[in-house]
């Protein structure tokens, strides 16, 4: 167990970038360590002002090589770069750091890029409760921008549109119908579309298929614009970062940014009161309350409900 | 606004498991509906008697012709069949009605069997939540078997395992190599592997590949089989059936079933007391004080731990 000296030093360090501090703190994310409290309260005020851009689609659609460019892209503006790669159905940081080693050859001797990995399944409150904790660190150890990278599909997705200020949807030709794209939600998320293997067959079939889509869905405010790349051979990642630098400045004029962060904030206090309340819960009583109410609902003497309304109860009286 | 009678009268036509009654009770299910308190205190004690499958696998993979599949050879018994389609990150009830509608085609003169799809997006508690309450709907309704089945990868993926009694995991040749397959988690969660498509290419493999992440796991009790199918011809699902008959059996040997169950009714019971926590702190003063507290969070005057604790003792003060 560190003593708050230890924190001290750790936010110190990372404070000035030292990655290994930084490895260090979102590792406690990971591990929900007690000591968090201390650190985000040490953490929050240096905070709030990189530019979180969201990632993600479905599996072999290239998230890693865009990630990749991406932050070649930002370098070359001499910005900071880190970037969380989080995969919700991975309980194995083990793996997650295997990426991370093959990813950082790509800029590893370049001390204004950040890569890491982190596994948020088996966590009590998930990405919601992890993720901003992670993208707070980054973001007070200067890192300007904060690229967002899941493993797309499903929840996943939706909820990484809710920690970024910008969310780019990745496509590639033949990755399935705009049916199959509807269904999963990604036409609420995107800010940005971008049909990545944009050299290969069926490539502006896709991006008719989105522009209809888009159309169909009309959205008021910000139409999200489809950029295709190549992002193996770097093609028309500038063009990425061009949109998503309109979006930003749209986000600024329109007060969507204030208001997208604004709920970030609002996510992250309730993931952290929930997360609470739950092991509040859990330890009632040293978990024999739920498991008598469980029983009493596999037995039909309690609805749960009621059974609920009792655990709810417990918290109050105990609170 | 129905009032109680209505109510009761609902539940009574459920009860004889009328399928308009069910699928109304699933909405209300879908819709958070107040009027669900009285429907589960009514419902509970004529539940408990379903065998609960989960069914879970990769996009392309054949699950919805292998529930249909499943759905034929346990009619074959003569059981009431449910299946209960969720997808985690749809939000459009329209979408799921049309599935069910084309699925509805095999068994559409069948009154032995109920098929309903369910979005489980959007909602406070999500699947948590909603999905335990629509088995219930199902299992009160007089089906001796519901299937759950839900689109895979990821959160939803190892969400469905701890609803169901028995899950199967579904993979078919080429369908992305073991390591994906372990780093998805799947082999935690499957009690019965099942190899769909198993007359395609590389499907001896895909077994092998199984063999030795299961060989590897060294998993204690249960030891999931691996069952090939190509259930579009209907080959091999009498070997899937027969492997749940035995898991279900070492379950109730083991004492397995029971500690599943109970885990399933504990998540239930917190799912919904967190939900009736998150809707009381977004209540708060009419949702001024999450506002105030995620604005003092972004201007650095409050760190989001303290936050979240202001947040629990406002709810403990209008507990």
């Amino acid at each position: 167990m560190a003593r708050t000296a230890d924190v001290d030093d750790l936010v110190a360090r990372a404070r000035k970038g030292e990655p290994r501090a930084v490895a260090r703190l979102i590792t406690l994310i990971e591990n929900a360590s007690p000591q968090l409290r201390e650190v985000m309260a040490a953490l929050n005020p240096l905070a709030g002002r990189a530019r979180v851009i969201g990632l993600t689609g479905a599996p072999g659609v290239g998230k890693s090589t865009s990630t990749n460019a991406l932050v070649r892209a930002f370098r070359r503006q001499d910005l900071r770069v880190g970037v969380l790669a989080v995969d919700p159905s991975s309980p194995f940081t083990g793996g997650a750091l295997l990426g991370d080693r093959v990813r950082m050859q790509d800029h590893a001797s370049d001390a204004g890029v950040f890569i890491r990995s982190m596994a948020s399944r088996g966590h009590l409150g998930g990405l919601a409760w992890a993720a901003p904790q992670a993208i707070r660190v980054l973001d007070a150890a200067g890192c300007d921008v904060v690229l967002v990278e899941t493993v797309g599909v499903g929840q996943a997705e939706v909820e990484i549109a809710s920690l970024a200020d910008s969310t780019i949807v990745l496509v590639s030709p033949g990755m399935g119908d705009s049916i199959q794209a509807a269904k999963a939600g990604i036409l609420e998320i995107a800010d940005v579309f971008v049909v990545n293997k944009a050299d290969r067959d069926g490539a502006q079939q896709t991006v008719r298929d989105l522009r209809n889509m888009i159309a169909l869905a009309a959205p008021e405010g910000w139409k999200p614009p489809i950029v295709p790349t190549v992002a193996v051979k770097d093609e028309g990642v500038a063009d990425v970062v061009q949109k998503l630098d309109e979006h930003l400045a749209w986000m600024e004029d329109s007060g969507e940014l204030n208001r997208r962060r604004r709920a970030r904030a609002r996510d992250e206090i309730e993931a952290i009161a929930v997360t609470a309340l739950r092991e509040r819960m859990g330890d009632l009583h040293g978990h024999q309350r739920l498991d008598v109410l469980a029983e009493k609902v596999l037995d039909g003497s309690c609805d749960p409900y009621a059974a609920a309304d009792e655990l709810v109860e417990g918290l109050t009286e105990s609170g």
